[in-house]
């Protein structure tokens, strides 16, 4: 039996205990043990450390129990993916697990960045480059996010997958999710 | 001779090649050595291979040679770091290097989240959890960002610092950079 760890901005949802045991009945469905983040128990940390070290240090404990990482890389608060679901597709990658993730916007990184952070039109820079409204280069590789995330998926022969999610199920659209569970156990 | 990765967001900046430039001198300054994103050469890939996708791998390979990384996590478009340089902190812990990073922006993650994407005042929510207009939650560990980031650099040990830069010198101010290159020396 498989471990696959559920990272994800799910965790901030209201709905985030029922999209956990959704996703771990999905799991099993494909005969996988799905980890999600908020299944740990964390005893509140006595007044000598953070509780946030105390949850960061029992998250990196499931993903090193894990054998795979499935990453909800919609974005977050921004037009990039939640940097804590980043930083736990990075430290995966650093521990030779495999890779898979999804995001459930299909707008190209450009785009959407130049939606939030540009000013006048996309098309309309001559320097040959693409810059936000504050001068800062916008990454132009026809990707979803930043290289990195994307190009360590790649690098990992793993999967990712875009899903045109309707806006009210942008982070509760399994769609994508259950496609990589299929083409993991295929 | 160490090597330290010089992850951050200033590969956006109009004056980045300057800023790789600076931040090695200092590593030389200090007894190390500094490999910088940019400095890799990458031929135009041809096009069976997205660009993106071979910087994506100079970089993570400049990761696995180097011994140290530090991280510039200031505020990148939006209230937490660079996604890219987020992957690359992960990448590191995973790979059991030296990790270190800072943020030239001192406000806490709640108020900095809050005041971009919350609504009405902040004290005003009585659920005893702080939520964004959209209702996801909002971390209340008086961390710098998401709990994953500071987290991991604690859990392994490193060090990571905070400074009040100027706005006009948000992601260029070395202050912190060359104290974490102190104590890493000393």
């Amino acid at each position: 039996m498989k471990y696959i760890y559920l990272a994800g901005p799910e965790v901030f949802l209201p709905e985030a205990d029922a999209l956990g045991h959704a996703k771990k009945q999905l799991c099993q469905q494909y005969g996988f043990s799905g980890l999600f983040p908020l299944d740990t128990e964390i005893r509140m940390a006595d007044d000598k450390e953070n509780l946030g070290f105390v949850i960061s240090r029992a998250n990196e404990g499931l993903i090193q129990q894990a054998d795979i990482i499935i990453a909800n890389l919609t974005p977050f608060r921004g037009p990039s993916a939640d940097v804590g679901t980043v930083y736990e597709l990075g430290l995966a990658r650093g521990l030779g697990k495999v890779l898979a993730g999804y995001s459930n916007d299909q707008t190209p990184f450009l785009q959407r960045t130049f939606a939030e952070f540009g000013s006048g039109e996309l098309h309309s820079q001559n320097s040959g480059e693409i810059h936000d409204r504050n001068g800062h280069k916008i990454e132009e590789f026809g990707l979803a996010d930043n290289l990195m995330i994307e190009g360590g998926i790649h690098a990992a022969g793993g999967l990712f997958l875009t899903h045109d999610a309707r806006p009210e199920q942008r982070y509760t659209d399994l769609t994508a999710f259950e496609r990589i569970l299929q083409a993991l156990a295929g």
